[in-house]
């Protein structure tokens, strides 16, 4: 069963938002057997809309849209249906009572724009929205299904949830679709590839192998299409396993699995706490592990040091190694680590500090050098790391480079 | 002039990956004068991109692809260019030395898979990637453009910047597309509609308005086409400025201003430094501070006092005042911004403690429930939120609300 997402909104045409509401639905899509064809991204005019709905029923089972369901004037999706299912607005008396109820319990007063979201077509399935004021809209035709939904992420998510993946679920039974993704770091995707040919060769035409990297990390995908999946499960783990073996210093994890995640388990396993004292990263590092939850069980804090006073006075690194080595090197980050671990009374400590740029490089450290140290029961170590000019870029590179090291001697210990 | 994106990759498809490149295409093609009609993410297979390339063409004149260009054996765009365009992939000399030199420096050895990224289709024109291994590849079809661009996201911005954009600046002189967007916190959008509903209806038709809500911010975007720039613009400041008059108390920047920017701009004004003390934001606070350039010449630093011995010991936190109120209460934020702002020598202090969630909640504090202090020369101030259910969202919902209650006592001082 093949599905479409039209997004609807100027704000992703014009380059505004982001489509994160599609990533998501894909996977879940994915969960239930069904596979995404095409994500089309159109503007909020009648025409576009219709255009896009009456080429994607051509094409797919399953056409799903967001977007153009808000309170205000900009949005015009649900006259458009009318359109498309030949249909009229009428106002729904349940919908009208949930947006009373709605308003109600945040102590607010309704206006006649949230009225109005109790207007629905006559002739689609009114699909409850707690969290909001616009219901999703289903409209089953012939074998299709075609259902609306708002763009705000979390009431997405709730119609998803709560009606169209049970509805898919039940419609798909017995079609799978698997994917495993293996995650590497500490080496580039075209090496990676040099080292694991012979393993490629070694696939089964059925599955299929891709390659994505990102900032530090390389990820390969596999999947897998299919009837039979405790058989397909079988032959995707026999392969991974045989990959694992080939690279046992670059594999560190599955699928949407983060470094911190994997980090903190094993942190939570030793009952090891850990501290971390930022430079260049301003908090980054920190932000990414309490992130997970139930981080407080092994991260105690972090001193982010951003001004040199603040390595001095809370991190106890010395006036004269600043002085003699500056800011960024070894001495310093192992100072800053072994500080941070001591004054949070703690078993690991990672610090790091460098020049994110724009400004601050020099011809000896220029921007995007970074020095980084890992403080445990076993000593401080540090190594020095060199990304680019991106501001941004440098500061997620540092804190995966901070929490692979860590991981690396959590691994080794 | 308009255009279409297609962006190739299963890795969109199955929800692994945002598609942030059509984004930043997007904007920078509404920049000069080029409206994106339509976004499309299809798979990475022959079929299916042969099929988009033939739809693009039959509504735009410019057709911008980028994925599947990687030197893995995963990419196929190449030779679907090649039966698209009616031509062969031959060995471009000048391509190879790039790529060459790219390892060269590097202290890297090409692979044979690299070698292979300077076959190029015979028709076209070579766009040169310094700052990767796979070039972009244009072709001009009658009136229309074509570029095939690489999916890593630094090396298809310097190809839009070296050579899309210039050469679309050129074809498309006398068009504009303006946008200009309105950043308003601390009102929700149904109710922000309310109030500026007479300005909405001084509007002429040929501005068009959008809402955007996001978690804690609701912004507003004017959109304008013509060919007079100078009168355009004029319209619609003019018109901006009647809408800040009416919402003095929301309005806080324009575009894709951040508030952590605005609070950093005014902090450098007033030579004051800023610090942060930070329970469950877990130093996504200060991340957000330090992800703007120059923020070192304002910010000194951060303590995140995930555990509750390090708000006493590095904040000094009464004992007392945790055990009678709590972590999360008025009194102990208030003492851990009066507390870092003496510890770090800073001028203002924001201090966040809450219940980030899913765990930890109680009756009388559910989770979501966070406290914000902010102290300034004034004194200190605390605020009680309740945000929802979601970690992440409360994490982000914290942060922008500690900055709008700064960027709040910074206005007014």
């Amino acid at each position: 069963m093949q599905a479409e997402i039209i997004s609807i909104g100027d704000e992703l045409l014009i380059g505004q938002v982001v489509n994160t509401n599609a990533s998501w639905m894909a996977q879940k899509l994915n969960e239930v057997g069904v596979e995404v064809r095409q994500i089309t991204n159109i503007s909020d005019t009648p025409g576009e809309i219709l255009r896009a709905l009456a080429e994607a029923e051509t094409r797919c089972q399953v056409i799903l849209m967001t977007g153009g369901l808000g309170p205000t004037r900009d949005d015009i999706t649900k006259e458009v249906l009318c359109r498309f299912f030949d249909t009229r607005l009428v106002m729904d008396q349940q919908v009208l009572e949930g947006i009373q109820s709605f308003f109600d319990r945040k102590g607010l007063s309704m206006t006649d724009l949230n009225r109005d979201q109790a207007l629905v077509p006559e002739s689609c399935t009114v699909v409850p929205n707690p969290l909001g004021t616009a219901p999703g809209l289903a409209f089953f035709k012939e074998d299709k299904l075609f259902v609306a939904m708002p763009g705000v992420p979390y009431e997405m998510k709730h119609i998803m949830e709560n009606f169209v993946l049970p509805e898919l679920q039940g419609k798909n039974a017995g079609h799978f679709i698997l994917h495993k993704t293996i995650l590497t770091q500490g080496i580039g995707e075209s090496f990676l590839a040099d080292l694991i040919e012979p393993w490629v060769q070694s696939l089964p035409p059925q599955i299929k192998l891709a390659y994505l990297p990102s900032p530090g990390i390389v990820r390969l995908r596999l999947s897998m299409r299919g009837s039979h999946k405790e058989a397909m499960q079988e032959t995707l783990d026999h392969h991974i396993e045989a990959l694992k073996r080939r690279i046992p210093e670059y594999f560190w994890g599955f699928d949407d699995d983060k470094l911190e995640k994997v980090v903190g388990r094993m942190l939570l396993q030793k009952s090891a706490w850990l501290a971390t004292a930022e430079s260049c990263t301003g908090g980054f590092i920190a932000h990414r592990i309490t992130s997970v939850p139930g981080s407080s069980a092994y991260f105690k804090g972090s001193v982010v040091a951003y001004d040199n006073s603040i390595k001095q006075q809370l991190l106890d690194v010395p006036e004269h190694v600043l002085a003699q080595y500056g800011a960024v090197s070894a001495e310093t980050v192992e100072h800053m680590a072994l500080g941070v671990a001591k004054q949070l009374q703690t078993d690991y400590a990672i610090a790091v500090s460098g020049i994110a740029g724009p400004q601050g490089g020099t011809p000896e450290k220029p921007v995007g050098t970074v020095w980084i140290a890992v403080a445990g029961p076993r000593g401080v170590i540090s190594r020095r790391f060199l990304f680019g000019d991106e501001r941004e870029r440098n500061i997620l590179r540092a804190s995966t480079a901070a929490l692979a090291m860590l991981h690396k001697i959590l691994k080794e210990s």
